[in-house]
């Protein structure tokens, strides 16, 4: 059960969205600025640094969340998209995708652990400045996500089968307020915090 | 020296932001909902909130910045704000705002720490649920911001006269554009990485 009554039934994060409109603004236009850009990083680079944080941080509702939208993009392929949360090292990805999880694992733990070698690492495969940026912003951006999300206890669905759906819902129509205001695309069965 | 080529010489967050506007933008606008807002909570509690999650992450640049501001709304109480940050339990605040400091400092942990009894004493001692949820997400976004500040390294001020002017303008201003894009009010020494 939520921490807090949110007076909705939307799952994880779209609960407190609705529950704030008015923060819900800016903390959308972020998500669909970040995730949704095709510079540089692709959206499918962007949701695979977010799922991973928000795997290392231990958020469900979020590395599922993200992890079925990267998938999407990345053709179903569900399987790399697991490969990335357990042991990216080795995962068939880009040495510069790499190189950037790595600098995201490191701001998850906290901006200070950043080294100078991180960053040559990521220049040396190819990232550009504004990759770092967008990757440290996304990592850090999810640290934020996540503790919002569970620091509420928001509804967590464990019936995976809502999962893409939603993804669905995002990779058409993005992170606009939608989220937060729309009907969700299946109704499912919520349980509590996990 | 910031981690990479920024292109000017703001300090902290300001220099990540002129960076990349793009998303300053909805970063601003969530600073000032969230830490301009004067239902609930105080301008000052607020602050202080920012202030302590700060601390806890070591962010230097942060903790200054916000417990300057705190300090002006405070009357200039410098010792209140360095009571909060060092022993928040025995410091001369109320006791709603010493339970959602609590919970502030769980969710800099991690969403997962804060528990049923966290929330059940800040609602003993006063908090509604719109505290209770803007106290998680103003910590929750201070991980955000404490991230991008020194996992870019961004230049931080060892010159602590320069803090209480910026905290006058942003107290006058709010968080707006200006932060990034206008003229410091002083022209401060810069240094390393703290």
């Amino acid at each position: 059960m939520p921490h807090i009554n949110l007076g909705n039934d939307f799952p994880g994060i779209r609960s407190a969205m609705a529950f704030r409109p008015e923060t819900a603004g800016p903390l959308s236009e972020l998500a669909e600025i970040l995730l949704r850009d095709d510079e540089g990083l692709s959206r499918s680079d962007r949701e695979l640094i977010g799922t991973y944080v928000s795997y290392l941080n231990d958020c469900f509702y979020c590395h599922h969340s993200h992890g079925e939208i990267a998938c999407l993009y990345l053709g179903g392929d569900r399987d790399l998209v697991d490969k990335v949360r357990n042991d990216y090292a080795n995962a068939n990805i880009s040495d510069k995708l790499k190189s950037l999880l790595n600098i995201a694992a490191k701001v998850q733990k906290g901006g200070k652990s950043v080294t100078e070698k991180d960053v040559q690492l990521a220049r040396e495969a190819g990232a550009t400045d504004r990759d770092i940026h967008d990757t440290v912003l996304i990592a850090a951006a999810f640290c934020m996500f996540n503790r919002y999300v569970d620091g509420l206890a928001t509804y967590t669905p464990t019936d995976m089968s809502s999962y893409p759906l939603r993804a669905k819902q995002i990779a058409e129509k993005g992170y606009g307020s939608h989220i937060f205001k729309e009907p969700q695309p299946a109704t499912v069965p919520r349980t509590n915090h996990l």
